[in-house]
């Protein structure tokens, strides 16, 4: 009798014990993705065209908790990358342009990263843009201002993350830094990083040991040469294989020109870059499967770029995401070729503009069939008079838009709150309508 | 012993019984709030407005659950509300036009609330709109297309439905159909229903008898006046006393007009529609915390409409959405007040016009400080060539939007996914990304 009653305590006990252990433990491995300028427009253009041209659709929409975060700053309700990115890393709201600065412009916040070093877990912090730009700064930097880039450096070289990769340090030997004490780079080889480029040998990271800071300058995806296996998503390879330990790992990871395509309101460049953020988050993904109980991935965004809409008045109650695929290069890398074919030929007309922007945008002029790439007359002026402004790529991404459905309200940030995502260990928490703070404040409570 | 087994087995038991009686049972009371053309721009802008002006913030956003809702018919990416209305209540993809209709354009779709009907639940139908449009129809019609109002007006007498209320029947007395039989109204009374319009005695709702169609057309809610008691929220106030019964009820909430004012590109209409919405699904979230175990609210939007944007070129990093509080009333009812000023004064010039663009929108004209409604030249000549073109209206909300930082891409509905919030028992099923027709499946489910 005394033996059975301890037999159901122990079974209850243990019941008791599993469930509690389920929910009040921290996850082991923790990743935060976040797209720069990625909002739902970003995100379900990308999931469209993806689901048009017969790919998986993205992980990062599938995942099972939904939340929508509200992104404005104590500036505006337009928020810039430096707020924002503080906010989601430090848990508090501040003015545009601070990094890891309270709203006074004085007090240091503490990032969730910084959180996470404390406890002993291995951090990585990487993005698709120099790695001091504002939103990787906003997790392990403390100044003022977003601009100061030399600053921002000294602070990631003082910081002791495990683990840096992204397209370059900005302005890293800035002599005129009242606290210029040599290129950032150099100083990180001084506090222990193995500072790698792209052509240098990255089988030293299966050693695990030491810090590391990897800068290899990545182009937009849609400009990326086939054979490059620089990507966002290698980079999340890479450091998971070198952060994995026993104390388990903090990532953040920045899908960061997302935001600069918006600005352009380039649209196939734009969701070019949520698919290779995508590929990211899958890399992450497939990690889980193997850690599923232990690891958590949040998928977040700083703010909406561009006011992208799914919609456009020329094309109706249509899209055509279909034809974003015609598009081979970003606005930006068209403008280098029409500069570098102008250079070449001293006579370059709109007849010879025509040949780059069938090659490059797809666009027809023969008349021929009623293909929608063809160019009607309206179109053909608004390029050709672009042409002779010298703002054609400008004109060439606007036909884009409109042919696709696409449309754009501004060249800035807007208010939208962007959507958040998330699968995995304590990932329910990530549900509801919450303030951008609540990111970090919701991950510094599971660390706690 | 033997007791003693006896006694931990019927807790264990009831443990377990409590536990799946929470997750297994259907909601008694479950309410579906649709916004027409209500995305995440709509809520967001109405929600942000409310926090400048010290409202309370939205319910609507507020709930704990939140999913993204793909929107889609099988016409296009963008659908119309026929197609989506169809989809959310019936559980299939179809196409634009069809009110209950599959896509083969024959098969009759069976809808959640005549699911619900006939399990016995009562059944409510609200809208601000016409109660046969295509968003309310979808869940009691069965027609090819959504223009045969007077046959879906037939479907509506012929569904048993016990509460409707909107704004009358559109083409109620219809005789160029093949199908006439006499006035909607008209055969609805000989069917058993209680035909209420806005002057009749409404005490008859208390008996609880019977069925009731309430006949009260309801203004843009910027439009009303004060002393005005018909509302959405007064219509689900109405509809939950009727229906409240033992075997519960399932009720349809439609805000109708907040997709006109998006075709209108009309920001600040649009936004006090929403408003008014959510007060109606404030009245359900009071009603919940008296049956908080038995009671589901789900909030969703059948598609997005204007491209609507939170932020546009002219305000750069900025929105200044206490600017729209200065709009009392519609660009419509402006219209309507434009014109018999018109009528009364032969001689009206821009000169008058500018009047009533204080009066009724705000826009200052004396230059005399930095207001930032005060009108500059550009804007000036916007309105007065506007003027000239007779479209003085569609001028003044355009430049209304830009004052406060929105954007609008387009006249007609937009792809961009809606979001989709619920709180109370089930809620959580609604969290995630999944199609339109998820909504119907997953509550049928409950009700199974």
């Amino acid at each position: 009798m005394k033996r059975l009653l301890t037999v159901i305590f122990i079974v209850l006990a243990a019941i008791t014990f599993s469930v509690n252990a389920g929910n009040g433990k921290a996850p082991k491995y923790i990743f935060l993705f976040i797209g720069d300028g990625m909002a739902s427009p970003q995100r379900m253009v990308a999931d469209e065209f993806a689901r048009h041209a017969g790919h998986d659709r993205l992980v990062i929409n599938k995942m099972p908790f939904h939340g929508t975060t509200r992104t404005g700053s104590i500036s505006s309700l337009v928020t810039d990358s430096a707020a924002s990115g503080t906010a989601i890393a430090c848990g508090e709201k501040t003015y545009n342009g601070s990094i890891g600065i309270a709203k006074d412009g004085k007090r240091h916040l503490v990032s969730v990263a910084e959180v996470a070093k404390k406890k002993g877990m291995k951090v990585g912090i990487i993005t698709t843009v120099t790695i001091n730009h504002a939103t990787p700064a906003a997790f392990y930097a403390h100044r003022t201002n977003r601009g100061q880039y030399y600053e921002i450096g000294l602070d990631l070289v003082a910081s002791g993350f495990d683990f840096f990769a992204g397209s370059g340090v900005t302005r890293s030997n800035n002599k005129k830094s009242k606290l210029y004490k040599g290129d950032i780079n150099d100083l990180a080889k001084k506090a222990g990083y193995t500072v790698l480029g792209r052509k240098d040998d990255f089988s030293v990271l299966r050693a695990k040991k030491g810090k590391v800071l990897i800068n290899a300058p990545l182009p937009y995806d849609i400009d990326r040469h086939n054979d490059d296996p620089f990507t966002l998503a290698k980079f999340t390879e890479m450091g998971i294989d070198f952060l994995d330990n026993e104390k388990g790992f903090f990532m953040m990871v920045e899908g960061g020109k997302i935001d600069y395509a918006g600005h352009a309101n380039d649209a196939a460049a734009n969701l070019r870059e949520v698919l290779a953020f995508d590929d990211a988050v899958r890399v992450a993904v497939n990690f889980a499967k193997k850690h599923p109980d232990e690891t958590l991935i949040v998928v977040t965004g700083d703010h909406e770029t561009g006011g992208m809409t799914m919609g456009f008045a020329a094309t109706g109650y249509a899209m055509y995401m279909e034809r974003l695929a015609h598009q081979k290069c970003s606005a930006g890398e068209f403008n280098n070729k029409l500069k570098a074919a102008m250079k070449e030929n001293k006579n370059f007309s709109f007849e010879d503009a025509k040949l780059l922007l069938t090659k490059y945008f797809g666009f027809r002029f023969d008349g021929k069939d009623k293909d929608p790439m063809q160019i009607n007359s309206k179109e053909l002026k608004q390029l050709s008079d672009a042409f002779k402004k010298g703002k054609l790529p400008h004109a060439a991404r606007l036909v884009m838009a409109a042919k696709a459905g696409i449309g754009w309200s501004t060249g800035a940030h807007t208010a939208l709150p962007v959507l958040t995502t998330a699968q995995g260990k304590c990932a329910e928490k990530f549900s509801g309508f919450y303030e951008n703070t609540e990111i970090s404040n919701r991950l510094k409570a599971l660390l706690k």
